[in-house]
C-alpha cells in the first residue's frame, strides 16, 4: 500500500463529466488499496471569472478580500469532486486550506506555504477517507485564506507529499509528460521518461508551461518524485526525480522557448561603480523581476547594459529606467518587446564541453543573430527576434538529436 | 452612535452595479457616524447554480460536501462587497461563518445557530471596519462548514444583531416592507408601519416571503428590532418589533396565502386510540411537516382525518399514507394538490370576537367553500379551492378594511 497524492488541473476538471472522469481514476487507484490525497484547481475558466468580477468592483483587486473571492473557484471543485466519489461508493471528503491546515504567510495573491498540520488528514486517510483537498489556497497565522498565485495547485500537491510522506506525487494535466520541445513546433519532438529537479526547473521557468517552478523547488528541496502525466490518457508520463547516472549520458535533455519577454537597453552608461545597483535597486523596489541582464566591455569609460523583464512588466520597467537613466546621465533608453527566449537544457551538459559553441554554429548557419546570451551550468540561453522563435527551436532540436526515436515509451 | 446590521438578499448584490449601490448605501450609513455589519447572501440565481451542479454530480447531495459547494455564493459577494467599499475610500473587511465564528451544529443543509463569537467583530468595529458577513453559513465544532437553508441570510443578521446587541437590524430587500397582503392581488394593499414579532411569524410562515420563520422567531426571543424596506428606495419601511398598545387596536393587519400546500384524506378510519400516533409518526420520521390537522366528527365509530403537507413532500407523504391506510384498515386515501390556504393574521384578534364569524360569512357570500379550517390566537386560516385564492384574498382584504388609506407614510 502506496500514498500517492494526484493533482488534477483546471482543464481535467472542466464540466461535470470530466470530474466523474477523475472520480472514476482516483476510486481505481484507492481500489487498488492505496490512500490517496486528491488535490485539484478550479474548474477551468472559473478563476478567470472570479478575477474579473473582482475587476470590476476594484481597480485594484488585491490583499485580503481579492483572495477570498477566487479562492472560492477550488472549493466548488473539492466538493463536487467528494460527491461524485460518494456517488460511487467511496469514502470522500473535500477540505478547504484551513482545514488541513496548510498555514502560508500573508502575502495575499501569492503567500507562500509555512507548514502543512498532516494530523486530521492522516487521521482521515487511515480511516479509509480519500481527502480531496483544495489547491492554491491556504491561511495564514490570522485566520484569513490566502492563495499562492497561478498555478498554486502544483505546489499544494507536491508539498503535500512531502509533509505526508508521500511515495508518489502525479500531476495529471491535459498533455502526457515532458517532451523534449513543443510538439507544435516539432512534431518528432519525445516524450521524456525522466527528468532531474534541476533540469525540470529550467524547462518550467524557461516556458514549458507543464509545472509551476515552485512547485519543483520544493519537490527537490524534499526529494518528491512527482509524475507528469495525462488525465485524457493511461500513457506513462514523464517522472521528475533525483538526478541518476541514466540522465548525465544524456547531453541535452530539450529546447525551451518563451515569448512573453521584453528586452531594455540603457546606452551609453559611465562606466563607474554603483551604477548597477542605482539601475536594479528601483527595479526591484517596483517588485519587477529581472532575467538576463548584459553589460558589455567598456569603451571610452562608457558601457551599454541590456536586460530582460517580463512583457507584464515591461512598461513600467521602461518609465523607471527612463528616470534612472536621466540621473546616471546614460545617453538613451531602447526597448525591444520583439524577441524570444530560446533555451537548451540538459543535466549532462555539465560534463561535455562544445554545447555552447554548437548552439552558435546551428543559429549563424541559419542566419539568425543572437542578441543575448546566458549561461548557467546545464542550460544555454540566447535572445533572438521573435520571428525567428521556431526556427531556433527546429534546428537545434534537430542539431542535439533529440527527435531521434532512441527511447521506446511504455504506454501504460 | 449606533450599531446597524444591515442584510441585503439576493437580488440586491445581483450583478456589480448593485453590489456598488449597496455599497454606497452602507458607506453613508458608516459615514454618518455608525458602526455597521454587513450581511449578505449570494448573487441571486448563484445558488441555484450551484445547487445544479451539485445535483449533477450526485443524485442526492445532501451533506458535508454540498454545504461545502453552496457556501461559496456568499463567500463571493462578501468580497466583491469589501473591494467596493474599499474602492471608496472605506475600511471594509469580509469576514465567512467560521472567521466571525458562527457556531452551529452539524445539521448541514439546515444547520442551526448555537452560539456567536462577537470578539473579532467588535474589535474591528472598534477600529473603524466595516465587517461584511457573509450570511446563510455558519461552521460547527468540527470546522466543518454548514449552511442554515433557504433564507439563512436573514437569520445570520438577525442573530449577529442579538449578539452584537445591535440598535438595529435592517433587512433589504426587493420590496418596501410588508403589506396588508400581496399587491398584486390587491391594489390598494398597504405597507405596514409596525407589526408585533407575533404577526410576522404568522405572516412570514404563511405565505408572506419577505422575512424567513427562524429569524423572526430570534428576533423575537432576543428583542431585536427589525427594520425590512427596499434596497432600490428610501422609502421608510415597516418595523417588526414588539407588541405595543397602538397594535392591539388594530384588529386585523393582514390577509396571506400559500398556494404551496397539498391536502390528503383518509377516508373512513376506524375512531380508535393510538390511530392519530400511527398515521402521524411515519410521517415525522420521513421529516415531513404536517401543517393542518383535521378529524370530523366520528360516525359509526370511523371518522375522516384531513391534514396538509407542503407540496414538494406530497408524493412521498401519499405513498407512506397509503400503506398506513392499509395497516389500520381505513376506507380510502384521497389527495388534493389543488388547495390555497388564506389566513387572516393580526394581533388585535385576542381582544376581538367576531373575526372568525365575519371570515365565513365574507367568503360564504362569494359562494367560496371552505374546506379546512384551523386558528390560533391571532390568526385564522382557511383552505378553500386554489381557483379562489385571488378572490378570497381580495373580499377578505376589504371586508377587513384594509385597504383604506389610513396611515400617512413616511418617506425616507
Amino acid at each position: 500500500m502506496s500514498l500517492i497524492v494526484q493533482k488534477y488541473g483546471g482543464t481535467s476538471v472542466g464540466n461535470i463529466e470530466r470530474i466523474r472522469n477523475v472520480a472514476r481514476r482516483v476510486a481505481r487507484t484507492a481500489n487498488e488499496g492505496h490512500e490517496v490525497v486528491v488535490v485539484l484547481s478550479a474548474m477551468s475558466g472559473e478563476t478567470n471569472r472570479l478575477v474579473a468580477l473582482t475587476l470590476e468592483a476594484n481597480e485594484f483587486p488585491i490583499g485580503r478580500e481579492y483572495d477570498l473571492v477566487i479562492s472560492t473557484g477550488e472549493q466548488v471543485t473539492i466538493g463536487l469532486m467528494a460527491l461524485c466519489l460518494q456517488e460511487m461508493g467511496m469514502k470522500a471528503k473535500g477540505f478547504l486550506g484551513h482545514q488541513v491546515a496548510i498555514i502560508t504567510d500573508s502575502q495575499f495573491g501569492s503567500a507562500r506555504i509555512e507548514s502543512i498540520e498532516t494530523e486530521r488528514l492522516v487521521a482521515e486517510l487511515k480511516s479509509g477517507v480519500i481527502a480531496v483537498v483544495a489547491g492554491f489556497q491556504g491561511v495564514d497565522a490570522g485566520g484569513d485564506i490566502t492563495t499562492l498565485g497561478r498555478g498554486g495547485s502544483d505546489t499544494t500537491a507536491v508539498a503535500l507529499a512531502a509533509a505526508l510522506k508521500a511515495d508518489l506525487c502525479e500531476i495529471y494535466t491535459d498533455v502526457e509528460g515532458i517532451y523534449t520541445t513543443d510538439p507544435n513546433i516539432c512534431a518528432d519532438a519525445r516524450k521524456l521518461k525522466k527528468v532531474s529537479y534541476d533540469e525540470m526547473l529550467e524547462m518550467a521557468s524557461l516556458g514549458a508551461k507543464v509545472l509551476q517552478t515552485r512547485s519543483v523547488e520544493f519537490a527537490k528541496k524534499y526529494e518528491v518524485p512527482v509524475l507528469v502525466r495525462s488525465s485524457f490518457s493511461d500513457a506513462g508520463g514523464t517522472l521528475v526525480c533525483k538526478e541518476d547516472k541514466d540522465m548525465e549520458k544524456v547531453v541535452v535533455s530539450g529546447i525551451t522557448y518563451n515569448k512573453d519577454e521584453a528586452k531594455i537597453s540603457i546606452i551609453r552608461v559611465p562606466d563607474r561603480p554603483g551604477i548597477a545597483v542605482k539601475v536594479f535597486r528601483p527595479l526591484s523596489e517596483a517588485a519587477i523581476n529581472v532575467d538576463m541582464i548584459v553589460q558589455n566591455i567598456s569603451h571610452d569609460a562608457h558601457t551599454d547594459l541590456t536586460f530582460t523583464v517580463s512583457k507584464s512588466d515591461y512598461k513600467k520597467a521602461m518609465k523607471i529606467i527612463k528616470e534612472v537613466a536621466a540621473v546616471i546621465e546614460a545617453k538613451d533608453v531602447i526597448g525591444d518587446t520583439s524577441i524570444a527566449k530560446v533555451s537548451i537544457v540538459g543535466a549532462g551538459m555539465r560534463s561535455h564541453a562544445g554545447i555552447a559553441s554548437k548552439t552558435f554554429d546551428v543559429l549563424a548557419k541559419e542566419g539568425i543573430n543572437i542578441q543575448m546570451i546566458s549561461t548557467s551550468e546545464i542550460k544555454i540561453s540566447v535572445v533572438v527576434d521573435v520571428k525567428y522563435t521556431e526556427l531556433a527551436v527546429r534546428v537545434l532540436h534537430e542539431a542535439f538529436g533529440l527527435g531521434k526515436d532512441e527511447v521506446v515509451e511504455e504506454k501504460g
